[in-house]
């Protein structure tokens, strides 16, 4: 059993790094509080005897040795990066149980056959760059190091520079680090376990993503003397298609989510009709051909709406990411640690990406969910409980023992 | 006549004060290019023998004697403050041919019996400070000049603060150069004259302004993993609303217009459901008991909204201007100045605010209206033809004669 308190206590400390008065966290990737969170990381990495190195992306692996080191580790953790107004748990959660993990092996005197190699990934959030889990999707091949690198966040600041800016450009090319296979513990950032009274999510599947870039062109004019009629209102369109995605969104469901995260108007002022917006729209489900419909549908309403309200609506494509199906052997795994250990359990679809998702496409992977409060995340209410976080690093240890052989 | 070609020419030479790229001007009131435009202002107006002084809200008077000093001048003018994205006409007519009308008497040695006295008005737009028209309605006494004087910009700089920037806090009470009538030319910054083939528009009325502050207050949450029964959607909402508008608008309608210009979602992220979104919104109409319908459908609308998707929404009502019947005698005079002049001219309810609609409550007041090239105004586009500018300017002169007496 791992320490609880401890786990609790270093969840709190990290809390500080970008604490906001409403109890959350708000630690945009390669930031400042980023830095200062990395930083704490690696030292108590390093007190923990581990051997850090980061990549070119940033992502950090601190490597636990084993007593067979012809083969990769064992890879377990998650990220330290946060939403603009996230909560305390999301991804910390992961991390950090990675490290209470290898603390706990200490404090016993456990070694282990396989090696453990604890990582944060960059930018998992997504918030500040696209695509979200950016790092791991570089390592797993996705997209290659220089074309991320090079993704600008809302300020034009480029994914190099801002690595470059906190000192966390490493030297190690990315996927050089390879792992026997991966676990990944986190929130459940959703209200599933919570409803039906579970300790742990059995994570056998995952959403997959389309995300999008929108831009609507209207024309700007006069708000008391153009006449309802003539109006081509760009924020008038851009409610259209809101309302839009939620009902195809809706009626493709529950397998099926929309949101319009972002809309900014150009130049606003209040007595214009609104002539240009721009904006994001993320789209999700654990079903293939459910993506393609929502995809579909939305092209389809969009055409229609932007036609009759005579502006442009361009939608691009930006991110797609394929539903996930995770390690049978793996999953089973876990199911099999959380019975050991008698929490009770069920089979779960992760609704949010998690580096995990991306790893799946190259190694056998494996995630571990607990419950956390009303299902909510990206909020700085976000909260779980004590004994939950607890139970979560406890599977954690468990299958990672059970993988890495004592 | 006035003379057409330096008339023209001078409202090119003031639009390189902030021109932009697509040819139109962004000049918002009290900034640097306002600065620009004000200097060469009273430069031009100097150098035409006028004797100019400015107000504690920076409005700028400029005087020709008349023989008999003991009544106070005929007021004429306009504004030269833009919107963000506004163009060369609006407003800056009405103040340029002010000034093409006394040169034109210089250059005939014309004297009048009555003073004449030029305005620009500060922050006639209302896009950097509300409400627009600011300065006349300070003028007129319906808000305080200290109360004026202490409302902020988007970025919490006040207009008194901004009025120290440029040095354009005048010496003069607000109040203190009186009118004996006043008398705007204007761009119709609507489709109707255009549309008809009318040179001059008779301005007999103005619709009346609501001015709203919204707030939506959602709750923020995971745009993966929350099930879309369960979100409480700002977006959604405002996107609710806007269309409400727009319909409640339409049904009232052709007499009532509604707009909403300005809405920001506080911290967005792609992938975070909007938790909270300030708007603005603006509705008109020329009939004071269709505003009050409007308001209380409005009212309606979004109680119901905000009630089933289990939002806040606070909408406050920040500027009542109620409808404007210009002075029957002056409206009289322009037509008769049209007629006279053989300009093709129709009666016209102005779409826009003006300045003139707040002077009329305290004096005898009309506006004269040109048409503008597709009825667009509040854009870079906006435009409008050197004849009937001109046209413009000679009815404004005759009915300025007309009122002061030769
Ligand atoms: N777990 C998590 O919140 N990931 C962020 C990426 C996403 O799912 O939007
Ligand atoms: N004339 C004009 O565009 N005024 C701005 C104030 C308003 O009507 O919105």
């Amino acid at each position: 059993q791992i320490d609880s308190a401890r786990l609790w206590d270093t969840i709190h400390e990290t809390a500080k790094f970008g604490a906001t008065p409403k109890g959350g966290v708000r630690r945009l990737t390669l930031g400042p509080e980023d830095k200062q969170v990395r930083d704490w990381f690696r030292k108590s990495c390093e007190a923990a005897g581990l051997e850090v190195h980061v990549d070119t992306l940033g992502s950090m692996f601190a490597l636990r040795k084993g007593r067979d080191m012809s083969k990769p580790p064992i890879g377990l953790g998650s990220h330290l990066d946060t939403q603009p107004t996230g909560g305390k748990f999301d991804g910390v959660l992961g991390t950090l149980a990675a490290l209470e993990v290898v603390r706990t092996l200490n404090d016993a005197g456990i070694e282990t056959e396989m090696p453990i190699c604890i990582v944060n990934w960059t930018n998992e959030e997504g918030s500040r760059f696209a695509p979200a889990m950016m790092a791991s999707a570089a390592y797993v091949g996705d997209f290659t190091t220089d074309d991320i690198l090079s993704r600008r966040d809302a300020e034009g600041v480029t994914v190099g520079e801002a690595l470059d800016s906190i000192g966390y450009r490493g030297e190690k090319p990315v996927g050089t680090q390879k792992f026997s296979n991966f676990v990944e513990l986190h929130i459940e950032q959703g209200p599933i376990l919570e409803a039906e009274g579970k300790t742990i999510g059995v994570v056998d599947s995952g959403q997959g993503v389309l995300w999008y870039d929108g831009k609507i062109t209207g024309f700007e004019s006069h708000a008391g003397s153009t006449p309802m009629p003539l109006r081509r209102d760009a924020l008038a369109t851009l409610s259209e298609i809101v309302l839009a995605m939620e009902s195809i969104a809706k009626k493709r469901g529950p397998n099926a989510v929309g949101t319009i995260g972002e809309a900014v108007i150009a130049k606003p002022s209040r007595n214009v009709i609104p002539g240009e917006i721009a904006f994001t729209m993320d789209c999700r489900s654990s079903d293939a051909a459910i993506m393609a419909a929502l995809d579909k549908d939305l092209r389809a309403a969009i055409s229609e709406i932007a036609a009759r309200r005579k502006v442009e609506v361009a939608l691009d494509l930006v991110w797609h990411k394929p539903p996930t199906h995770f390690d049978a052997k793996l999953v089973d795994a876990v199911e099999h640690a959380a019975k050991a250990l008698g929490y009770s359990h069920r089979r779960i679809t992760s609704g949010a990406g998690h580096d995990a998702c991306n790893l799946n496409t190259i190694m056998p992977t494996a995630m571990v969910f607990v419950p956390c409060k009303d299902g909510v995340s990206h909020n700085e209410l976000e909260d779980a409980t004590q004994a939950d976080c607890t139970a979560g690093a406890n599977v954690l240890m468990h299958t990672v023992l059970a993988l890495a052989g004592v």
